[in-house]
């Protein structure tokens, strides 16, 4: 319920959400919207078009992030925002929720008639998910200087294009990729609303939550180097086959993380030449873990390593690992998640404080920028599924918390 | 060397060789030829034109396998030949060496003079590796009818095309597939020559070796059905994750084989969405099992089996397997095994006689026909890879054995 006395309108945002829930829609509901590629460039144009719709004042970065700004670009800003892009048969709400509802929350605002003392800015960012690229929150690592440009420009995909091309033929420059203080510099506080990816607000009275911590996590690879030989004729002590190491990484990964309640999954592979008959000569596998501490996330990351590595030596087999990405515990201050808290509140009883296993563009942006979340609730936990799923009506309290806590940020005292 | 006293030319078949050799070869030296596609395509035109350039009349049968007849069809034929079509990143012998050499047999029995009694066809057979389809054998499985034409045009590639759709666009007739007597009732006696896969003539003085039996083999298929959700997020009780199953089943195929002195190798999966973040909502897993006996390959594939459901149901996911092809213990015929042996021999020490581990369309034929196979003498044993070779003296020792066999089966007594 707006504080103002009236109630706001869902329409906004259910056009939106009606508008954008075909692009990169597969038949299974699932999405793929890979970075640079055809239903992400959709995506991407249709944010413009409704950003520009509201007079917003669109905005590429040197990144490829695009911010859309209300009032001029200046120092104090707010921002809000979160990404478009899915992992492969992703869900609808994962990253889309929190771009929907922050432009919703601008057409509360102005419902509202809030006057903001600083300008806001509703940001888009790039290749959030890596699913294209394999490094999650690129275009906001890019932009805090978390990863260099060099490694970044290249970065391949499945099919071996390198971010600079996938850059280029958007029509951006990749030579001008990096950090990039000039943007992120403008900005008072970074709010990030998102669907709640677990069930815990659904066993509470509570529509929204607020974001108290993101696990450390992080993305290795293995690559299993066998020798290619025929399946049906070579004998077993004469095989270099790489399955049989990658199996035991899969089952050490599962097992690490019941030993030190963590998450670890090994959920991607590649496997060639993958042919029925044909012993393989390479296996890549990826394995994503996180945990509620650095150091079980090292003993986790360990234990896999060392049974990837035993089983390789038994098998004949050859085995690298590489980090493809990490990032460190994230809190959230504590400061700015009571005001935030206190704001969702309204005086009732206090909001869930939640932490995640999840990665976000907020806890790469937590470093260098005071930043909060907010989670909607998700009725079954599913996430990254095209099973993923909110309330109609909690997304509508989600729009109508993230305007409380804007026009609180925007006509209050800075956080910084 | 040539019964007729003068030497054998090796030019026609290294000239043939070389031409072939570029044809659907990747930059790792790894061959891709899949059935109705590019290489494969061309690699058809090249045999066809070289059939053609040595006067042979080229048909394509309704299953779309190649014969190119020196003399007209007639019953009492005696046929030879192999397939072109490979297993991704496979070796440049496999099947092309049968192909070549038969064609170089055709000149090297004309330069000798002689006088066939009966009809010579040269066949190149579709599909055999089931790289592109999934079912091996599948031009002789069709003409022979051990496979229905209904199941054949539903298979799918990985790209969801059709056997049927691809046969359509090659050009070619789907609805006339089939068994196909009025061509294989005209054969007297198939016999295919092969590249060794194995390194059993290795030990051996003998640069050739004869065929007597084909292990029973098949390739079965497993689907592990998940429940997609967030890799980071969602607590392991909670995960239907088919990833530990299809590692169980990975294992569970090794550890058979060696209890069973057999092979049972899984080399291939499809996993979707195959994310890092994502737990994937299906797997699907390709065994290959081969053993000595049919006893021993019952209790490899049981024993894969009920590994995999049990794995399937600790994990809470579904598992589906079903058999992609079964091919039964194949005998070679004695009494023309040991003729083809004295013919090699050439009066000399015994040839070696050699059971396999692989699938081929003379397995298939000999169930129908007179078969028997020819082994070229392979010296790392190494198939199905880019690695696959045999040496240039010994495929010219190949020619020359084979064309001794054709000119025996040609002049000598018909075989049934």
């Amino acid at each position: 319920m707006a504080q103002n006395g009236t109630a706001p309108d869902p329409g906004a945002f259910d056009r939106m959400w009606a508008d954008l829930a075909p692009v990169g829609r597969d038949d299974d509901g699932g999405y793929r919207r890979f970075s640079w590629a055809g239903a992400d460039t959709d995506a991407r144009a249709w944010f413009v078009q409704e950003a520009k719709a509201r007079g917003l004042d669109v905005r590429t970065d040197c990144n490829g992030n695009l911010w859309a700004w209300w009032g001029a670009p200046g120092r104090g800003a707010v921002a809000t925002g979160s990404h478009l892009d899915s992992v492969p048969s992703g869900g609808a709400f994962d990253g889309p929720l929190g771009v929907v509802s922050a432009l919703a929350a601008v057409d509360e605002l102005r419902r509202r008639g809030v006057r903001p003392a600083r300008p806001l800015a509703v940001v888009v960012f790039v290749e959030e998910e890596g699913g294209r690229f394999g490094v999650p929150c690129l275009g906001s690592r890019l932009s805090t200087g978390e990863i260099s440009p060099e490694r970044a420009r290249g970065l391949a995909d499945a099919d071996g294009t390198t971010w600079a091309a996938a850059m280029e033929r958007a029509g951006l420059d990749p030579a001008g990729i990096g950090a990039d203080p000039g943007t992120l510099g403008l900005l008072d506080v970074f709010v990030e609303l998102h669907v709640e990816q677990g069930r815990a607000l659904e066993d509470t009275p509570h529509a929204v939550g607020v974001g108290s911590s993101i696990w450390p996590h992080g993305r290795w690879r293995l690559d299993f180097t066998g020798r290619a030989d025929h399946a049906g004729t070579t004998r077993l002590e004469d095989r270099g086959d790489p399955m049989p190491p990658f199996a035991h990484t899969i089952l050490a990964a599962r097992a690490m993380a019941a030993e030190h309640g963590a998450r670890a999954t090994v959920a991607k592979a590649r496997i060639a030449p993958n042919g029925t008959n044909a012993i393989p000569s390479l296996v890549n596998a990826w394995l994503d873990a996180r945990a509620a501490d650095e150091a079980a996330l090292e003993a986790v990351v360990a234990g896999v390593r060392d049974a990837a590595e035993r089983a390789a030596r038994e098998h004949g087999v050859g085995v690298a690992v590489s980090a493809e990405s990490r990032t460190p515990l994230v809190t959230f201050a504590e400061g700015l998640r009571d005001r935030l808290g206190a704001v969702v509140a309204r005086g009732g009883p206090a909001v869930p404080v939640l932490p995640t296993g999840a990665g976000h563009d907020a806890g790469v942006l937590a470093a260098h920028v005071p930043t909060a979340m907010l989670y909607v609730r998700n009725p079954t936990g599913v996430s990254h599924s095209p099973h993923e799923w909110a309330r109609p009506d909690d997304c509508h309290a989600g729009v109508d918390a993230l305007a409380d806590v804007l026009s609180d940020l925007l006509t209050g005292e800075a956080v910084r």
